[in-house]
Order: C-alpha cells, then structure tokens, then sequence
C-alpha cells in the first residue's frame, strides 16, 4: 500500500488487486465460498505462509475479506467475502476473461 | 514480473495490472488515445521519470502497448494500445465501476 491515498478510482482498485496472489485469494472465495488459511495454502502453489497471511491481512484492512471464528475445540477461523468483497466479481470475471485470451 | 509463467488466467492479467501504475497508463490510453511520454507525465502526478519508462516497457513486451516513432524533425515518438491492450477496456471499466462505489 502507498503513503497516500490515491485519488483515481482505478488507481484504489489497482492497490488492493496490484499484489501477487491478492487477486486469486479473492476468486478462491468467489468460487468456493468461505476459506480456512489452509484451504489457500492448498489451492495456491507456491504461495509462502508469511505471504498469504500479510495478503489476508491487507484484504481484511481494505474491508474486502473478514475473518470469521467459529466456537468449535479446536476453534476454527474462515475467511469470507464482504458484500464490497463480492461486488469485486465483475473485475475477477473480466480479468480471466482477458487472461484465457490475451494473457 | 515473476520468473516464471503463472498458470491461472487470472494471476497473468494481475501481474500486468498489478505494477503501480500501470492501470493508469492505459486508463490514459483508452481515454485519450495516443499520448507522448510527457502526456503521462502530465496526467500521472507524482510518477517518476524512470518509474514511468519503466512500465511502458513493461507494457510494451507484455505487447499491451506499442510505440510510434513519427519521422518529423525532431522526431516524435507516442504510445498507443494494441488490439490486446484495447481489450482490457473492460477490466479497466470494471475497476473503475468498483473504485467509484467501494474503493
């Protein structure tokens, strides 16, 4: 993220979607629905732990993911899609739609 | 870029996307059509020099974007899309759509 927010509307996009695996992370939810940590570490090869935790944290801070704990032994934490999270569809659509023919 | 290919169509698109920048430069080009390296200058406040040839580079070997050197004296140079670069139009349009709203 950069010191100062940026005032161009696709320039906020590209922030929260500009780093790697930012984008998947959210079309794994798109996808599949509610995530634990592990289910990320699985679906995205070669992702670092460190990484997909500083990404989550990062979507989290954006209001584009939450973190749901579950009451269970142990307990349990999910990772779902806000509704700001889910309106992100049109742009993960478009963009695997460029991909499979350009990219 | 990474150093290697990423499979999903989704993680190619982000990293041309990705880069600070870089949606800016062809949001620039879809809106105003062919622009000189001093018209990015320009519109993008706070880029640096070398930031900015850096990623119309970039763009230039992921073959979004294309230069044109016209033969006047002195001798003139501009960028425009290519008809891959034209097609992100719609990715573009949907970050702008999502940035408007919830960024």
């Amino acid at each position: 993220m950069s010191d100062r927010l940026p005032l161009c509307p696709i320039s906020r996009t590209a922030m929260i979607l500009g780093s790697r695996w930012t984008a998947q992370i959210i079309r794994e939810l798109l996808d599949h629905g509610p995530r634990r940590f592990q289910d990320f570490q699985d679906a995205l090869d070669g992702i670092a732990p460190t990484t997909l935790s500083n990404r989550l944290k990062m979507l989290e801070e954006s209001d584009v993911v939450a973190r749901e704990i579950y009451e269970t032994h142990p307990p349990r934490a999910e990772y779902i899609l806000t509704a700001k999270g889910k309106k992100m569809s049109a742009i993960i659509g478009a963009m695997r739609d460029w991909g499979v023919k350009y990219g």
